[in-house]
């Protein structure tokens, strides 16, 4: 059987799950939970896969789920989908929207919001693993459902990884990830190579001498050794990374002293990076630890600065095999629906699964916007300001064809593979 | 009667009030009170002031208090002592130490301790009262002393201008002020010209534009703008004030952003100035905002910048006829303990009373280090570290000869004017 | 008769001409001329032209030439080539090396070499002209042959353009362009959309106010403002261009002052443009602009900033149809010998002349390099070190195949359109 | 006889070499000589000297000449006069202007002009050394005349002490120096303490890595390192160097590149210090020093940088007993026309040689201003504008009463310790 007969086979299920899924959906959204903290929607997910003749392992890492279903011999493909909201309040105005509040990281209450489409990947994650347990003589091999926690804390797939992970799957020929993004719903978008940006931010402390405002020079002073390295960074984009790469350097945050007569003993930066390139994003921290060195040096700071990383997101580089693979069978199945798209200034911590278990991946961009609404905005030039993004409290995919498109794409994309 | 005739008949009683002076001394350090709170030390400055014969004016401004005793035709002169203490954790270990706390001005309770010495300037003037009002035959015309709250706030004066001060006291011939500083006790230090720098803190806000960290072109930075204001500053001293004339520019705090990959849309740094003329502040204050708005412009900052100045202390600019007039009424009395000092980076708000008035003034120091501490420290180059200077948890002025010196001072001051 | 069959006839003569194209080639290398000054070979360029039946026109410009063919009805075909050479000191070792020696546009005596390849560029052109001269019975239209003056001195297509170009040819339906760079000999390379860079340079003169080295406070210090701009200007890049553009503002000059002890009234600096997209070059522009006002009067100048732009450079966009039917041409006659090549660094003044005439263009890369030298350089990773690039004292393309496939290349491409 | 009858009688035969006086220094105003180059000067002096019954020694380092005046027992006070004149343009349009042009260090001829009124100083000291010779039974002691040659260039009084001027002259009891600057014609100034301030030139040189200037990821930027060492440095004297010092630290030249397109490998940076302390000065010597380093260091400089320096001033810092006592002999002898005046910010190498013979110094400003136009020009605030300074083209001292102050000046002096 051709991999689109296959495919023809298993989504002949479609039409059975859609009332299901929309409400599974509706009740994902109106009870987001944040990182670490799913434990609803993983008791839902662990139940389903169970039901559906899936191994089931539960608190992979913190309440990461991961469902196996070994179907005969073949290859082996896992797909991935993330659980958390964000601390967002909504918006939308939708009957299902949410009015949850929890409890955050920082131990202070706030609302909670899928504001970045997770429920649409848990769904449509859950919908394919329906559809691939109930046509299992369409396909042969091992599909694995991985539901991962914390995405947004850039955490989530670390935990699962440390969680013993690869004890528990077999090692897969292709991972599979999607995210809801603001294309027109009904399309998928494939892009081979880097697509989502290394991301990563840095804090880093550096040490003055404190004094008193009117004695500058018994000082050392933090806030002119903070605004010269904010300078100096500057030259690291414009002047050290190739002009023909991609690479940001920000500055998010500047921290020194308490009063306007008063010289403090330390200043704070938190920075944040991007690149599409693991060797421009080397180059980067290489440049900034010499900098915010040597800078101190200039100062005659009394002390080394300190530089501490975090909300590390890895470059998500989709394998070009295996995406090609994958828009082949997208373009069989969905036509013109199965677009090219470029690059994301987004990052996700997707990547980091397949590179623990040495699997190639690809990562695919799912249309979430009313085509109508995307049509008439893009003519307008208004995508921007009319269609509000990922992480907005406005954010709202429409529920179709964004679920069905959204759960075809997992099972073509795995069956391009798995195909009796 | 010549002045110092005058001054021998008044300082006759001073043998009669050291106890009580001191007992008052000890009362008031164990009692301060933070600006604008200083009802139990104007209470007993008040009463005290009743009963000596002065007509008496109380919450003039916030809590100010002032004494009026007039005796018979002759110049005016009007001294002036601070009471308001510092939000300190006392340290001195000494018997009559602070345990008092108080709610601050940022409605904080915090520890309060005379670390200033404005307890010794008030019983130095309240002495001083009682001396005057107890020998009115050694002298002729009038004799003001006012007590003013919060200088630490930089607020008394002004609030005492404000609340109708000279519609109070006629106009005087002098005004004189005392501070009690790391000189050894028994000496008074005089200095013609400006004695106390001009202090001004600035809050200066600049604007940008908002932005996720890793869409850089879609902001305007204020890290970099603030960062570049920063820098900028540093030329203003180096380059633009006159390398003769005494000028500190010093940035004391810097806000920007709140965490690293957002670009915040503004930042704010606070300012202080020091200067020890008006021209060299203005042209501080005139490169400052040209700096700023300049930059700002560089930046293509979306709204103009916002300038705030607070902790205005004006130059203390030591009259020079007056002070001559008081210097050699210090030589006579106290001999070789009279001495000229330099000038200090301290700033006070007690010119702007005189300003008000239109009155010339002087301001000297008043010793307040054992004189054997203070000797053995100098020899040993040690002022700095050993002796704990004003605004210390362990500043601790000697009660004598500090009390019998300052209030000596102030009679011997006055009466260089007033002596029949 | 398709374009290929009609590419095959007129190539048939290509083995006749090699002889004198060759010896052509070496003449041109042996006796290179500086821009405005290509007398000698404009002269060899407009006799073989005319001798072959060419309407033409000299002195265009200043020493341009253009050839016009008019064979019968049919689409409009222009290609340039470019004629001077570099003030560079040629070391290359070969037997037909430059000994030439010139007055440049400084007035100085310089060496010149043909070191950027314009000597093929010629021969090719010209070879192009005879084949296609010889083989009328095979096409049907107009080639044109444009021989353009002074690239290297970005004035040589404005010249022409403002000689009254557009006055001696017709609206050209398509202009080509190439230019020898260091791939291997033998093959040609396409690229639609932005191939070469917008390039320009711009000399920025800022105004302070002299004075002795000693009193910074009488002056405006010109060494501080231009120190600031070029500070400054690295935000363009790093906060101010969208990340995925490329963009590149470099201050190759600073000229301050000419002692240490005096603060001289003005400094000059000299920056360099580069681009893929003139709405990102118009940004760079319009914020240079904006800084370096701002930063004069953040620095109080006491007279505008005044901006000289030169060596303008337009960007070179190829047009994606015409860039297509070549490409194609190209693959139908070369074979994987047509390849396609990335943008490139370097910028022309080739787009002037199309722009001016309205017409589409393509530009391509034609290989200079031995292959064999080529094959072990790239295998080793050792290109940019051991293949001597353009602008080298030892840029050296061999003969052939690089004059027989430049030749071809003008020939199948212009046929592309004026195929019979 | 007291030191002012000694004066008196000394003084005696002023009227007698006024003439003789006067012409001599209209001839060396007419004849100007660059340093090292005075020996027109230094024969005229030496010839003088001799006459006069001096032990002369000529060539002393370059072209000095000292004079030694044995006269019986007693101290001995060694005066010193400046011979150097400066490229500069006379424009004085005087009868007696100069027209010469000589040869100047960089081989190329200049103008020559006493654009500094060292010919007054070489003037006033052989009339003193007449005074002082025609009249010996008024004083006893050692009176020595030293003549230095090239003090525009820092050289001279280096190359006089390096020359042996030690062997030469017995320790001085005080030595003395005059220069005529543009305050009142009559007057003499003394100063205690440091009077001129020390000066010195320093050249960095810095190392970056050259480029094309579209690749700046190739390059180490010497124009970003150039213009952040600027800015860095500006820090020095705005927070490193206590406020209540005078400091000045200029960049006086900033050179980079040759043009905009090309990424040099090196920066110049030529910078002048001036301070009135030598703690302050090593201060700023040591932070430059560390700024430099660690800024190449933040830009990844492959190659140490170079300081160089030279112009090297040392602080003249006036004895205060040696001071103390001149000035009593000045108000003794010149009544209300001696005054006190403040510090320059000029620089000399006078102090030179009284370091290396290990004598104590003073060093005094003698009025050269029209004493009308200077009243004239003060009361309108315009003494800048209107009275030519020091090194201007314009620069004329009066020659009465300046030439008999001068000389009178130095025999008074001389007269404090030399008195019979």
């Amino acid at each position: 059987m051709s991999a689109a007969s296959a495919a023809e086979a298993v989504l002949d299920g479609a039409a059975g799950i859609r009332q299901w899924q929309e409400d599974l959906y509706r009740d994902l959204h109106a009870n987001p939970e944040l990182g670490h903290q799913e434990t609803r929607t993983a008791g839902i997910v662990a139940q389903e896969l169970r039901s559906l003749g899936f191994d089931v392992h539960e608190h992979v890492g913190t309440t990461g789920v991961v469902g196996v279903l070994t179907n005969g011999d073949g290859p082996v493909v896992l797909a991935r989908a993330d659980m958390d909201a964000l601390p967002v309040a909504e918006a939308t105005g939708l009957p299902y929207a949410s009015t949850v509040r929890a409890v955050g990281t920082d131990g202070k209450e706030v609302p909670v919001m899928h504001a970045c489409g997770h429920d649409v990947h848990v769904a449509c994650l859950l919908g394919a693993a329906r559809l691939m347990a109930g046509a299992r003589s369409s396909w042969s091999g091992t599909f694995v459902a991985l539901f991962q926690p914390a995405e947004e804390l850039a955490e989530g797939a670390s935990r699962m990884v440390d969680g013993g992970l690869a004890q528990l799957v077999p090692k897969p020929d292709a991972v599979l990830g999607q995210h809801v993004l603001t294309y027109p719903a009904g399309t998928v978008g494939t892009h081979a190579g880097p697509f989502l940006s290394l991301g990563q931010s840095m804090r880093v402390t550096v040490h003055g001498q404190g004094s008193h405002g009117s004695m500058p020079h018994l000082s050392v002073d933090p806030a002119v050794l903070a605004a010269m390295i904010v300078v100096r960074l500057q030259t690291v984009v414009s002047r050290e990374i190739n002009p023909d790469e991609f690479a940001v350097l920000t500055v998010g945050r500047i921290a020194v002293g308490t009063k306007s007569n008063i010289i403090g003993d330390h200043a704070v930066l938190e920075l944040n990076l991007r690149a599409y390139s693991e060797e421009t994003h080397k180059k980067m921290v290489s440049a900034i630890e010499r900098i915010v060195r040597a800078e101190c040096a200039a100062s005659g700071s009394p002390k080394e600065p300190e530089f501490e990383t975090y909300d590390n997101y890895p470059l998500t580089d989709n394998d070009p095999d295996v995406t090609a693979r994958v828009a082949a069978a997208f373009r069989s199945h969905f036509g013109d629906a199965a677009t090219a798209v470029g690059r994301q200034t987004a990052s996700e911590d997707f990547s980091i699964v397949p590179r623990a278990l040495g699997a190639p991946y690809t990562y695919w961009a799912l249309g979430g916007t009313d085509p109508e609404l995307y049509r008439s905005a893009a003519e307008r030039g208004a995508l921007a300001t009319e269609v509000p993004g990922n992480h907005s409290p406005r954010f709202a995919p429409v529920i179709q064809p964004t679920l069905q498109t959204g759960t075809a794409a997992v099972v073509v994309a795995a069956l391009a593979w798995l195909a009796a």
